[in-house]
């Protein structure tokens, strides 16, 4: 079999599942950081796993461009490369081809493109997407699509969404099954309902090992997300994971949790931390403000990670304005931490059947502020 | 009484010595990372601790303009500030005031200068300087000296020399005497050997816990480096530790052990690995190169950091190309290891009398250079 998904509680249409992979299980729900050039950036990888993950990210596009996937392979892969021992995700490159890539051309066939590194010339397609993921060593790899621009019409939409179906098939049939290695599909159709209908049934017709929700967080507002996955979710195979691509900040993560999300990935606290912007329990902190110049209090009272065991508020306010390198590492290390404590709360919340009483909690602290010392 | 220093073992003019200050003692001859701004960068301290220093050195240039003296010491001091229980030397901000400080003019006062940071007015007397190492808590202290231009007539060396000597005393007088804390006086003089002694005299004669070196590596190269430590060193109280400011490579510090230094700082380990200049046992090896691309080698082979330990060469270049954070965090935890080791093979090759056979040996692998694999 290829990655085995178990449901062990639920809480709503929330889930508590376990993801196992040829390298190691996942307790859903689950956030995974991002590692796009095959490290999480300003962190050590065994930093990453000690804060409380075990899947990270990487992605297609950066890796095929530099160092290459052929060189990853001969290298030993992916995991040995880059020294994480645990499952990985992959993602399948269109997104950032869309978004990074320069000159492109898409055909039926896939994209060709010219690198954002150096201009070389090159091709992407659901076969080579799916063959640099094998050449990588991902545990989870993710068919080609085409993410649909927003905003779309409702026609431009559809006929995205009908040509990432037809790539996800092309995927489908060029994945090579092998024990613990699963593939995932992608549904699209932007912000229509019937679309994202139509594509919850062409890719479960085609059967996937996991089903993720693309095309989201690209500037449609949390409230147009969530009625997307109000309409989307409930359609997709309940047994196989949920994965919310690119998403989110803490609230966009606890409503797509309640919604039945199992998985997700995303920038933001990594990208936060090296721009000195905190999550903590009564919401963001920007570090670089001078109202912690003499603060002796930690950053988050209640975190055990190093910057908020280990230093203050205004040691990390001077760091940041320093523009010292620590300062990345501290505050990307907190931000991670906070992600993966809030994804224990939810997981711990869902077995005990009290999710939404932990959403009220949570969502009434990020409202209060943080609030400064008398 | 101020801080301890004792001379365990000899070889030649080299000393295996021992420094006890308020925050632990320091096992000579010792190297010291630079934490310029309250930090060592990309470093963690507990990982500049475990990679084998006792004592780092902090900027009093830096931390007198950011954040102020006053507020580290209402912060606790730079100990409790930035989380590194060790013992800390700070320079007494004359070198980096000549050399960043914007509109500098100089008095027999002391300086008058305008921060690089904000254009804001600063004065930095003897007095000040001494006053400001206090609020930091400086476990040593260094006087506040002119660092002499190079090159120099040897009328301007000696005129700059012999303020410094006036400013030592005035600093001397300024000092608080505490168990634990020392003051460390500079010696002057250029590339002159007459004014290198008349310095000695003038600092012996007003009486300091250690003796520094101060205006070399200033761009008049080894050999005369050299000749220097070897017209000075055996002028400077043989029962004070002797301490090399600003210096430098892997045989700067070879070749001055073996005259007579036990204590040293400088930022080529730490700069030098936040782009991608490793130090190894067959030299320096620029890890941008190319031909690393496919080097499955650890960077070191010998090497117990976590850069040689758990990633290949290949892995190495592809974060130094690609602008990881994580490139530098790795290579400055190497060249800050190489530079710990390299102390501890000099203490013990000290002890037993073999700092000439070692010295034979790590200057022929230095030689050798960073052979390819075949």
């Amino acid at each position: 079999m290829s990655v085995a998904f178990a449901i062990a509680a639920r809480d709503g249409a929330a889930r508590r599942g376990r993801l196992t992979t040829a390298h190691g299980t996942v307790e859903t729900p689950a956030f995974m950081p991002v590692g796009t050039a095959a490290a999480v950036k300003a962190m050590r990888p065994e930093d990453v796993a000690q804060a409380g993950f075990a899947m990270i990210l990487a992605n297609t596009y950066h890796l095929m461009l530099r160092p290459g996937a052929e060189r990853v392979a001969s290298l030993g892969g992916l995991h040995r490369f880059m020294n994480w021992p645990g499952p990985i995700l992959t993602d399948s490159g269109g997104f950032q081809v869309l978004s990074l890539a320069k000159l492109r051309q898409i055909s039926e066939d896939g994209v060709v493109f010219q690198s954002h590194l150096d201009g070389s010339r090159h091709e992407l397609s659901p076969e080579r997407a799916i063959e640099i993921q094998r050449l990588l060593g991902a545990d989870i790899t993710m068919v080609l699509d085409e993410c649909t621009a927003f905003p779309a019409t409702g026609n431009e939409a559809r006929q995205s969404m009908e040509r990432s179906m037809r790539w996800a098939e092309r995927c489908k049939h060029a994945f090579r099954d092998s024990g613990g290695y699963g593939l995932f599909g992608i549904n699209q159709g932007g912000v229509h309902a019937d679309l994202r209908l139509a594509s919850a049934k062409a890719l479960t017709d085609i059967g996937f090992d996991g089903y993720a929700i693309g095309g989201l967080a690209v500037g449609e507002g949390q409230a147009a997300m969530f009625a997307v996955l109000d309409a989307t979710v409930p359609t997709l195979p309940d047994d196989k994971p949920h994965y919310l691509m690119g998403v989110g900040k803490p609230d966009d993560l606890l409503g797509a949790v309640i919604r039945g999300v199992d998985l997700f990935d995303c920038v933001v606290p990594t990208r936060s931390g090296r721009t000195a912007q905190a999550f903590t329990r009564f919401g963001t902190v920007n570090l670089r403000n001078a109202r912690h110049l003499d603060d002796k209090r930690p950053l988050d009272q209640g975190c055990d990670c190093p910057a908020c065991t280990l230093y203050s508020r205004a040691y990390l306010h001077h760091l940041a304005r320093a523009g010292e390198i620590l300062a990345s590492m501290l505050l990307t290390h907190h931000n991670l931490r906070y992600y993966a404590r809030l994804m224990e709360q939810m997981r711990a919340a869902i077995e005990a059947g009290r999710l939404a009483e932990l959403g009220n909690h949570l969502t009434r602290d990020w409202a209060r502020g943080d609030i400064e010392p008398r």
